[in-house]
């Protein structure tokens, strides 16, 4: 699978990144879209806007990469460095591009903060292929000298990322012989581990297509890979491997290439137009928040009630305090109203219930971690009691809280048993 | 402020960075607490679990820095190479650490996955201090050797953290000739290029202390930074200077070494003894969710309604379905509402409303980003209209709405002006 003449080097550049105060998504973002047109990245690289280090990383990337990916430093300011320097590496000289000069007169003639240094943005070297930034004002460019494929794409994530999609990747596709073709299985329920053991002899055993686990925050994921002629080809050679791994884990697949469960609930629910509604406790809106964040969740989402107190329980939700006082707000019996209550108030097809321990502190009767988690359907309420790991983080606990409950969801939609929950109605 | 003979080097090795599966947090945490400490970071680099590129990797990193702080690869499996690879390009054999060792028989025999391969965790550079993990089973160490010092930590971001800062940094302080010290000023309500023109004179001129604005996603930070040969001396140096920035800022610093507004509304209500609720539509649920996130949050959050439909905002607070109707869910009269009468239904000091268009989707009449924030107290509601920007994502205008939803949480507990918006009552 190790194409020789692939190997990139991706040089990320910003003083910015060196003191901590940016976390590096730009290598990143552009790793993982590059691992999917089959270009292997081999190194990462930080330097600050600092002529000489950078030129040594340069000269180094020259030495070992056949493709060298730059972000950052293309804006205006006197710290950015990056096309300077990487035009004399290269001995290119930097000349301006007209159309772009034309482009950035339009775009900051408008802008309170005109200066003229910001026609610098405009030099480009010599020969290279223009990348228009369509979500902000420096251009990207590539070239290639040398033997070395160069690619400049800006810092600001969301303009390296639309840059990459629609001009780097047509760029250095071309390079690539063959089309890599990727899809993973999103699983919830079983860990790394577990995939990793249950798949061992395959990964030791296939090349192409190859597959491996992955763990995520709060999941895992099996990445199925193939590389072909063309992506029909690649897709064909997947199929088979993929069709084995999802009936190998079965109900523990949430979705292929979906980001997360939440996604795939929302998929569930657009396929079978229906609606849902949440009462949080332990969650404080997050399962809520992470559903609405989706595009289009309006049609599915109907609301939510953030209890966060035994009052709000009665006032928003009519629980009776009295089976509070006695069950505790964290029992069985309030999650079972939680999400039996959400249902009835706003007459989702769904309703679902948490309420549990986040911590750092417990409550003297739970360990922190103890969640009960709840849905409420036509025809029944489930709920289930968790213990997701005392020694876990509040944000831990939460999300993973939330996962439980999506997957309570797809696990319904889909006519699957709903783990260690009790059907009561 | 360069020290000479403090050039440090993060070198994070493993595969799945490379593939983009996880991000490089740990090379952000150690060269933010690095910078604090007046250690210069200057590159960062990223190798996978390769031996030959971790060694070439390695040969740079010494010929270039003069401290190299290693994350990763120090686990169990095969694919672990850190402290093997740096051992022999320093010349030391590994050698067995007997109470390693026997802390991990501990650990592990109560692990259903004992393997004896989780022995060679205990193997390390002869000679070296070892850094204990209290949050997992790898340890890490450090040494001195041909003029360099490395350390070396685990990669799984809690246990790098917590070793950083229990064994690391003393061990690299002792190194660092005198104490930084480092404050930085929130800022939210202008932007980072505005900073930069407020102190553009001061920031040319000052050396020691130092200071710089940074953009962070939906606010900014001024950070001022001193070095002396004590950290009481190193406050003194910066109180003035941040007396003088904080006074030219005025209103829009909403704290001092806060992470987030909400953080800076939190302390704000622990010093009041103030509740609050919250009534959301276009954040849906993440104005309560960012609050929750905070241990402690329940001694200030009652709860909340996310009323993402018409209906829900009539079952769930009681609008009139005829007011939504006539003036749109998204109007000045529904904030009005939602802010007022969450208020009122929890009992809280003060309730919070928020209705927008995150998009992509239009509504039709108003345009994507057009955000109604809402605040009810004892004596008076306030309502702001907002644009945040037409071609901004989803993500990023419910973040803002919150962060708005927040800063006038801020002024008003602090007494100042409630920016563009009406006092009704």
């Amino acid at each position: 699978m190790i194409d020789k003449g692939f190997d990139t080097e991706i040089l990320s550049v910003g003083t910015e990144l060196l003191l901590g105060h940016v976390t590096n998504t730009d290598a990143r973002d552009v790793s993982e879209m590059l691992s999917k047109i089959g270009i292997n990245v081999r190194y990462h690289t930080v330097v600050g806007d600092n002529p000489e280090r950078l030129r040594r990383c340069v000269e180094i990337a020259k030495s070992r990469a056949d493709i060298i990916i730059t972000t950052g430093g293309l804006g205006p300011t006197c710290d950015d460095l990056t096309k300077q320097i990487l035009a004399e590496c290269f001995g290119l000289p930097l000349v301006e591009n007209q159309a772009e000069r034309e482009g950035l007169y339009d775009y900051i003639k408008y802008s309170r903060n005109f200066t003229p240094n910001n026609y610098a943005q405009a030099l480009l070297p010599e020969g290279c292929t223009v990348f228009h930034n369509s979500c902000g004002t420096a251009p990207g460019c590539a070239f290639e000298k040398d033997g070395k494929t160069v690619v400049m794409l800006p810092g600001p994530p969301k303009e390296c990322q639309a840059m990459f999609v629609r001009s780097a990747i047509p760029y250095l596709q071309k390079l690539s012989g063959g089309q890599i073709v990727s899809h993973s299985l999103r699983i919830f329920g079983i860990g790394e581990s577990a995939v990793d053991q249950l798949f061992r002899e395959e990964m030791d055993r296939m090349v192409n297509p190859s597959m491996a686990p992955y763990a995520k925050e709060c999941d895992c994921l099996l990445q199925i890979t193939a590389k072909a002629d063309t992506a029909a080809e690649a897709e064909e050679m997947i199929r088979p491997v993929m069709e084995e791994a999802a009936g190998r884990l079965g109900e523990f697949v949430y979705g292929v290439d979906v980001e997360c469960v939440e996604e795939a609930v929302f998929a569930l629910m657009e396929k079978n137009g229906m609606t849902f509604a949440a009462a949080e406790s332990c969650t404080g809106g997050e399962v809520a928040a992470r559903f609405t964040d989706i595009p289009g969740a309006s049609a599915h989402f109907l609301g939510g009630a953030v209890t966060y107190t035994n009052e709000m329980k009665a006032k928003l939700l009519g629980i009776d305090p009295a089976l509070i006082a006695e069950k505790s707000p964290v029992s069985y019996e309030v999650a079972y109203e939680m999400a039996d209550r959400i249902r009835k108030i706003s007459g989702a097809d769904i309703g679902v219930g948490v309420t549990g321990l986040a911590g750092p502190d417990g409550d003297g009767i739970h360990e922190v971690g103890t969640v009960f988690v709840s849905m409420a359907a036509a025809d029944g309420v489930w709920v289930r009691e968790l213990h997701l790991g005392e020694h876990r983080t509040r944000s831990f606990i939460r999300r993973l809280a939330g996962n439980h409950v999506y997957d309570m969801m797809r696990r319904y939609m889909t006519g699957l048993r709903i783990l260690g929950a009790e059907k009561t109605i």
